[in-house]
């Protein structure tokens, strides 16, 4: 049999290798966390490599993802669809071993990590989201969802500061099944830590309600089996496990240096370890014995067996609930969800009303709530602001099976502790902010769209219009920013009718996050045809014709739409030819056919005007160079909303002398 | 003698009647902070109305800064020139009192606040700015800097993950001169902070090694006044005084709820407030005798009288030194710079090299830091990759007067610190990290953007280039989001003399900041005349022509201009005229005069292409409906970069196909 060590030693060798090869990488880690890793993969992990999908298997997450041979090493020798050419073609082209972990290529990577802090705001999700569906759906003696939710992290994420509002959070929350294992080597790719990062970390979590243990030694496999048994019994309070380790164990010149931390060790160096650590197999070879003993095969059949026993017998006694589990965990809608989608949709044109799009698009999230029990949504402080509770909220705080979270003035931390209810799975996650606030959870808003992740993100008081509170909450070039994120789908919707559709494209759309710019203040409904209605769903769309061809395209969105309606009267009442087309979500109207667009936006066409209250260099795209943009340039100020559009130029006169300008 | 309570209840009704006024703000925090106001205003803060520029005043930074009407009371009560009727205009457009404290318009707002989280991240810049400007200039006997820096914050702040970032960061560098005063009400937007907000934040802080004092009584002066009195004489800690309030103290009917944190109070409980406070005067009117307690024209004249005489003392004993000091509070450039400036960057043409941008700004960092000993720059954990030391780098944590901040992993923390130390004076101060970190920080720069600091930020690793980390690493939509960020200027540029003249445009700008994208992989350098070389600080200009009108323009930036001389050769081989710009920065060449901006993209020539690796959209701006980019429109892939390269599309081929597409 072979020793502990020997067993952590092939993550080395691998992770060693495959840096070498790829002549990039970071070892450091790898080396410094292989004696912990072995322990908590071959003792503690339930999961089965043959279904890397078992919907109860616990989830790990390496939140100092910098490291990703460790995971990849892990995924390879416990038997996931890995093979050893996949890591000799570590961050390689069309590899499934990119430089970071990435969500969507190798299996058992729960979610992309890299970015610092992130890896443990997920975990911070997918605890949140497990504590929620077992509160949902167990009933006694059939604890269908019941898993544990184990995390790394480095010095990089605890200096971080989503690391407190998410920590701060999941100690708050009580969620007892996460376990957060720290790195603790005491080297950053500056150096030693001392006089950067000095902080007690386990009187900060102790001050967070965690479960601390300290002073582990992370190379002792008893003292790291004993601290993780120690965790997995504390209910109430998630846990933190301090391990002292050496970065880049076993490397004789280097480890314990930031020598080691991102850089290949180099072939003498590796000889050197070798030697050191009794580590006799060429590079790439581990032996069979070795391989044999991390297999998972067995045991992680056994359990997922186990589970799905438990959950047949689930099915027999409670089979709606079931149904529905089935349903939720496969991201399925129900069944009458178009038709009732349709009917929502042509009840609010049929009955128009004036109103903010905030206050609209809590109309939809109502009427669509009574079909999607799987809401798991949330805000961060501004609730009453930004009309993201329903009639069905009952706030997880208070009930375990409740379906919002007031997660506090932490965007960054609510954007990826959603991030991580969506990779988690068995929900619909919405967060919600101010615009102006999208800025502050940045990053994982664009981790939503490169993990492909259906997450709705609600922004409202997008505009100059919200008024008094001026230029630091009065969004300029937030919106264009999100539009330019590669699979990105934002909507700015004029009325009740374009929130829903809105609403619904988001809900329907599995394969990345959709944001919503929505207005503090009113305006009015648009009428349209049941066409147009139709047409709302691809993004752009003629809201308002006129008879042959156009002089002149006004395009606008959102609060705008009534403004290019009444310079498109002043201007037809002079004579012009004026079409305008409203765009809720440009993403989505570049997406379409050639054929559909050009019907929208003639070539031809030349003169055009674009009308939005924010940044107006995105405009230009849609309007060329002999067109014009009534747009935002500079930044907002203090003042009532009516008084700022006035003041920026959001008039009918000043459209109309604009369009004048280019006809 | 007015009661220190009456004094306070000036603060309450002078907040509560312009909110009422303006029909919106928010009254709580200065309801519940005005006895705390009290005692640090009239008892501690060392400043003076009549010259809200003195160096040595102390600072106060409002942190949670939508209770505005706090601190623009407290400047109106102690003489600053801000009169009765900017209260009476509170928000209202035009007026000097915004909705949330805006720098630049009443003086002696220290700093913009709203955004919450910054404005303590502010103080701890200002406070290191202090301490570092001491360490450089002060004598013995002479403590020509030496000031307190003060901030309020409320629970707000200490939930944004920024706190924890730059208190950690003030614990470790000991800034014992930081007093930071937190309004410990329990109440937020949401409702209470029970299930929302429950960390023991005296333990925390404790953890960063700060001193903290318990349990205050936040409507006690005397403890108030103890409190802060201790916390002076802690000279290695800063200190954190938890004041106990009543949020919106003295309202009957809403004290101590959320209802009174964001919203007017309504003239029924107004009435009701003054009975129980007894406050008999009408709105907007503080009569004399507290006016006169509350004057601090005589003190704050006294205490700047005595520094004055202290500096010319200093000034006799040390004129070198005083006259540098002068220069560096009054943001002057050294006499000899702009001859300075010619030199290095005549030189750097003269002698070509290939090289990454990043090592080309390294270059200019240290030639120009042989003029600029107020250089106070830093990074966020990379500097070996981001390559911003120079030859005079030397720790702050290792030297109180060193020059370089390694501020660990907190690249928000960073910059809005960077922020404080270009808001104290006396500093230039510059930080760094990879482009895609910019995410992190993202409020920062645009704080910086809208206070219209000097704050250099220099972003490496700026495209695909950057290889095998991926696409969590690889920016794409970034640089533009920068660019659009009204008042930010951005550079990208192409070699070592665009790369100096990019720094000396970003040294001389008075008035905003700065930001590069540069590369981590090598390029040449390209061949210029002198008057090419004098055009690059306009932003854009032609850098090989074709005789005649050409047939096409190609834009270029950064790294993908030795592609567009490529493509240049390439197609005027085959007879085509073509012409290359490169726009190191877009916002600089729109900034010109329409002639010049003819002169280099003549609006006739329609085939235009637009060579970037990174967000094609931003392009579509200048090359209009019957252009093409190159450019990114999918996140990028770890690989090396020459595979992504040639993958994407960046390559000669590719240029010219596209270019023939539209020719």
């Amino acid at each position: 049999m072979s020793s502990r060590s020997e067993l952590a030693n092939a993550i080395r060798f691998l992770s060693i290798d495959a840096i070498e090869k790829a002549n990039s990488g970071h070892p450091g880690a790898p080396m410094g966390m292989a004696d912990i890793a072995e322990v908590l993969w071959r003792k503690y992990l339930n999961h089965n490599p043959l279904n890397p999908q078992w919907p109860n298997r616990d989830r790990f997450v390496y939140s100092n993802g910098h490291g990703s041979m460790l995971i990849y090493s892990l995924l390879h020798l416990t038997g996931y669809d890995l093979s050893i050419e996949e890591i000799k073609n570590f961050r390689q082209h069309h590899s499934k071993t990119p430089g970071h972990p990435e969500y969507g290529y190798a299996p058992g990577v729960e979610t992309t990590t890299g970015p610092l802090g992130q890896g443990i705001a997920n975990a911070v999700g997918m605890a949140l989201a497990e504590k929620t569906l077992a509160a949902q759906f167990n009933r006694q003696h059939f604890p269908i969802v019941d898993h544990f939710t184990y995390t790394f992290l480095g010095d990089g994420c605890l200096m971080e500061g989503i690391s407190h509002e998410v920590c701060s959070l999941a100690g708050t929350l009580q969620l007892g099944k996460l376990i957060a294992i720290y790195d603790d080597n005491g080297i950053t790719v500056d150096g030693t830590t001392n006089g950067v990062f000095t902080d007690d970390t386990a009187l900060r979590f102790e001050s967070y309600h965690w479960h601390v243990v300290r002073n582990i030694d992370g190379h002792d496999p008893e003292a790291v089996s004993a601290a993780i048994a120690e965790a997995q019994k504390v209910y109430d309070k998630p846990s933190l496990l301090i391990c002292k380790t050496q970065i880049g164990y076993g490397s004789p010149n280097k480890a314990g240096t930031e020598k080691i931390h991102g850089a290949p060790l180099g072939s003498e160096e590796i000889k050197l370890t070798r030697e050191k650590l009794g580590w006799s197999y060429g590079p790439f070879e581990v032996p069979k014995h070795i391989y044999h003993e991390w297999n998972a095969h067995e045991a992680g059949q056994r359990k997922e067996d186990d589970w799905n026993r438990l959950f047949a017998a689930y099915e027999q006694k409670w089979p709606k609930e079931a149904a529905e589990f089935s349903r939720r965990i496969h991201q399925q809608l129900p069944t009458d969800w178009h038709k009732y989608a349709d009917e929502v949709i042509q009840n609010l044109q049929a009955n128009p009303v004036r109103l903010a799009t905030r206050k609209a698009s809590q109309i939809a999230l109502e009427a669509f709530g009574q079909r999607l029990p799987e809401y798991l949504g949330g805000c961060a402080d501004i609730t009453p602001s930004c009309l993201t509770t329903w009639s069905g909220s009952v706030p997880v705080h208070e009930k375990d099976s409740g379906n919002f979270i007031h997660y506090g003035v932490r965007e960054f931390g609510m954007t990826a502790i959603a991030n991580g209810i969506a990779l988690h799975g068995g929900f619909l996650a919405y967060s919600s902010t101010f615009l102006m606030f999208v800025e502050y959870a940045r990053n994982a808003v664009r981790m939503a769209a490169l993990m492909k992740l259906r997450h709705i993100m609600v922004y409202t008081h997008d505009s100059i219009g919200m008024g008094e509170d001026g230029p630091t909450h009065q969004p300029i070039e937030q919106l264009a920013s999100l539009r330019i994120t590669p699979n990105m789908r934002t909507w700015r919707p004029c009325d009740q009718v374009e929130a829903a559709v809105a609403w619904r494209s988001a809900i329907e759309r599995m394969d990345g996050p959709s944001a919503f710019s929505l207005s503090r203040q009113t305006m009015s409904q648009q009428t349209r045809t049941a066409e147009q209605v139709k047409h709302i769903a691809r993004g752009g769309y003629v809201l308002k014709d006129c008879s042959g061809q156009p002089d002149l395209l006004i395009i606008a969105t959102g609060s705008e739409v009534d403004l290019a309606m009444a310079s498109q009267l002043k201007l037809s009442e002079e004579g012009y030819k004026v079409r305008v087309i409203s765009m809720p979500s440009p993403e989505t109207f570049d997406s379409q056919d050639a054929v559909y667009r050009e019907s929208v936006l003639p070539k031809a066409v030349r003169p055009r005007v674009a009308i939005e209250a924010a940044s107006a260099q995105y405009w230009e795209r849609y309007v060329g160079l002999d067109g014009v943009v009534v747009g935002m340039t500079t930044f907002g100020e203090s003042a009532p909303a009516e008084v700022l559009f006035t003041e920026f130029g959001f008039t009918v006169e000043n459209v109309v002398q604009k369009a004048k300008s280019i006809l």
